[in-house]
């Protein structure tokens, strides 16, 4: 199952025994005919976690793409290009007058010269390596890196949300003024929702950024991202956890997320993250920062920072549809699951046959909270029948918390107590936005503008 | 724990000895305090499924609130007000040369004096109580109605789908120029969805509509949605299944979306069914109906329908979330599942852990598919490794199908058969929209316009 050496790296299998034959290595351009077409480019490294039944091309448009072995009929080796994506390296500039950011890695593809997650990576982390890569950074701050994890963000889990908000703790108290942490942006909301609950009391901005587009491909938003990312880290006033990402109407800036009310809304865009039910704190670029709203966490040196990094993983999310059977909810009480959060329909409901689950459910202890799967909009159980039998039975509305939100909060929560009035206590209580007393009209679906400073400010932007 | 008499309807348990003691009945206007404050308002009659702990009040401003016993400690009765429900009769105009429209009720709030859910209802739904209630459909149609059932639409199953269908294929092949589904908005979207599938080659529109404001309420969408709604089906050349709900901009209008590609995204506005990864079919007032697209099927009086009503319930949801756990997987094949729908993150991923479930899963027959929990974009397994190691499991990606209608279709896939190959072909080829070729910018999150006729039209309209 190990690589036999550099020329096929990352390939085993039907894959490794495919190449052989044809003669193809890694770095080789080639002429791959399948059962579907022809293909022309460089064959890529893997990585060792990679399957056995493909084989993977860099095409010339910069899109990576995976032909499954057993469709390939035929490879002809073009050439060799190697060793383009060397990164030039360059010592980073130190200026004591500028602010210390610390930038903590867990995987992802910011600032890579390839897609990491093919396996086909020189990654650009050390601040030498980015600096010869973002040399803009220079000017923002002075750049500590520190690489925690390298996995696919939908491979992070409670062990990778603890050690990073112990990490964040531990460079905040070194005397960071921003942290910035680099992360997939599969399942970037859902750590950037539970850091808001684990990090308290920061005096500095945390924030959270990846990138849709590898750094390789004409398109990408890695650099744009990165860039803006370390310039909130480092002069915004907003001492709260964040995810700055590129922005909805051009690739000129990027919008500052709370991170409790963010979510990825699209499988591709750059354009992906959307704060939900709001407006976003202000957007950034390498020359300005601007502040939608008042209503944030100030950053102020003289707070120490409180990590309260603990997780039960004892928790699931019911997404609730027509016909549901009760088994679904006895099932997570049989495993023994203590918290449940049920994304419902409308208001926060589901149908009557789950009632007697849902009774034996807060009856064995386990916690149930109920949120929306519209997203958009509050769990408001008074105003019909079926959300007060619900409440009746212990099920508990979360107002306008996320599904996802409320996943990591619940986890959280469990990390500190099993105690229902305790567990309800801290799931209620708003922390960091998670819950908001109102939703704005312009805060539905997509910020559209609406507010005069932004408007002001693009209109100057584009002239 | 049946009602006693009228006086009463509805209450029993604590909700009712609380109200004997303080003679409070029915209909009496009541200053009710509690714990937390005081409360003004009409007490409503309940339906028989309501729990025993709550009385409801109709508040001055026309909503409803429910008011749990135990923390009630005073009610004085301050007067009656009954029978201003009643709605005022009146025979139906018959004008063989309108086009004639069968009107079938499956519950909700639509059409109603009061809101249904709360008991309190007085429906208006046969067609001298439409006319008496909304005389604008007279002037659209020669108008049937039949309440097939009186369930919250989060109580909507199996039974209910296929009733619906079959009802609808007896109307059309009865000679219907088009169909109006009354639905509660909950689960609307999920119904069009399944109709869509079962319901094939319809010569005439099937339009699903509910409302989101009960009719007793100022701002209520309801007499809007119902007429608009019926003159799509009486009038408009798309004959498929669409929802026709309050528009986006103004409440002027509504929009018609397709069955497959239309979901709730606000738990609480009128506003809340929105196409997604595409903009809608076109828009209806009582006076215009603009198309916005070409790509529909034509209404045809010669076409037969095919009804195509099977569902197998033993399908779930698998609603992915970091750090998940492969019980979660075991549970729903130990427990008999056939199909599964992963919304996955991303292009469509899931953690590693949940490899060898899938493997075992796959292996003992169940059907995976893999949709995307952004909602916009599209499963696109080739991209990364997660992806290609999920497809080599047995999971198979839907393109951008929206993860309810994937569900729906499972559903109804299982109820043709169980043989792997048919199950994928049913599920891979486009019913209805369900999975388009590309999704249009203007299809991301809101539909903004960009349809210079509509726009022309709005502009018009406005003036």
């Amino acid at each position: 199952m190990t690589t036999p050496n550099e020329d096929y790296k990352g390939y085993r299998g039907t894959a490794l025994e495919t190449l052989q034959k044809f003669g193809a290595k890694v770095w080789s351009e080639l002429r791959v005919t399948n059962t579907e077409g022809v293909f022309e480019g460089l064959l890529l490294p893997r990585n060792e976690t990679a399957g056995p039944g493909h084989i993977v091309l860099k095409l010339p448009n910069g899109y990576n793409i995976g032909l499954a072995t057993a469709k390939i009929t035929d490879i002809q080796v073009r050439g060799r290009r190697e060793a383009i994506y060397k990164i030039p390296e360059r010592t980073f500039p130190q200026d004591p007058g500028k602010p210390r950011v610390t930038l903590l890695g867990t995987g992802g593809t910011i600032a890579s010269r390839l897609d990491y997650r093919t396996g086909a990576v020189i990654p650009a982390f050390s601040p030498g390596e980015l600096y010869g890569s973002v040399p803009e950074l220079a000017n923002i701050c002075n750049l500590k890196t520190e690489k925690l994890y390298g996995v696919f963000s939908e491979n992070m889990g409670p062990e990778q949300w603890i050690g990073l908000a112990n990490a964040i703790g531990r460079e905040i108290r070194d005397g960071a003024d921003g942290i910035v942490v680099g992360h997939g942006t599969d399942t970037m909301a859902h750590t950037a929702a539970v850091l808001s609950f684990m990090v308290q009391d920061s005096p500095v901005p945390i924030v959270v950024v990846g990138s849709q587009r590898s750094s390789d491909r004409p398109s990408s938003d890695a650099a744009l991202n990165l860039i803006n990312s370390t310039k909130a880290a480092a002069e915004s006033d907003i001492a709260e956890v964040i995810v700055v990402m590129f922005g909805p109407t051009s690739d000129e800036y990027c919008l500052m997320h709370r991170g409790t009310r963010v979510r990825k809304m699209h499988s591709s865009y750059r354009s992906t993250f959307r704060t939900i039910g709001d407006i976003p704190l202000g957007m950034v670029d390498p020359e300005n920062i601007i502040h939608f709203r008042e209503d944030y966490r100030r950053r102020r040196k003289d707070r120490n920072v409180t990590i309260d990094a603990v997780f039960d993983d004892r928790v699931s999310i019911l997404y609730y549809y027509p016909g549901m059977k009760p088994d679904m909810v006895d099932s997570l009480v049989e495993r023994g699951y203590r918290g449940i959060v049920i994304a419902g329909t409308g208001l926060g409901h589901v149908n009557r046959p789950l009632y007697p689950a849902l009774e034996r459910a807060t009856a064995a202890g386990v916690h149930v909270f109920m949120t929306v799967q519209t997203l958009w909009g509050y769990s408001q159980m008074y105003v019909y029948d079926t959300g007060r039998d619900l409440m009746g039975l212990g099920v508990v509305p979360l107002a306008n918390m996320l599904p996802e939100t409320a996943f990591m909060k619940l986890g959280w929560a469990l990390g500190h107590s099993n105690d229902r009035q305790e567990v309800l206590r801290l799931m209620t209580t708003p922390v960091g936005g998670d819950i908001t007393e109102r939703e704005p009209f312009d805060g539905y679906l997509v910020y559209q503008g609406g507010v005069p400073e932004v408007e002001e400010f693009l209109r100057n932007y584009h002239k």
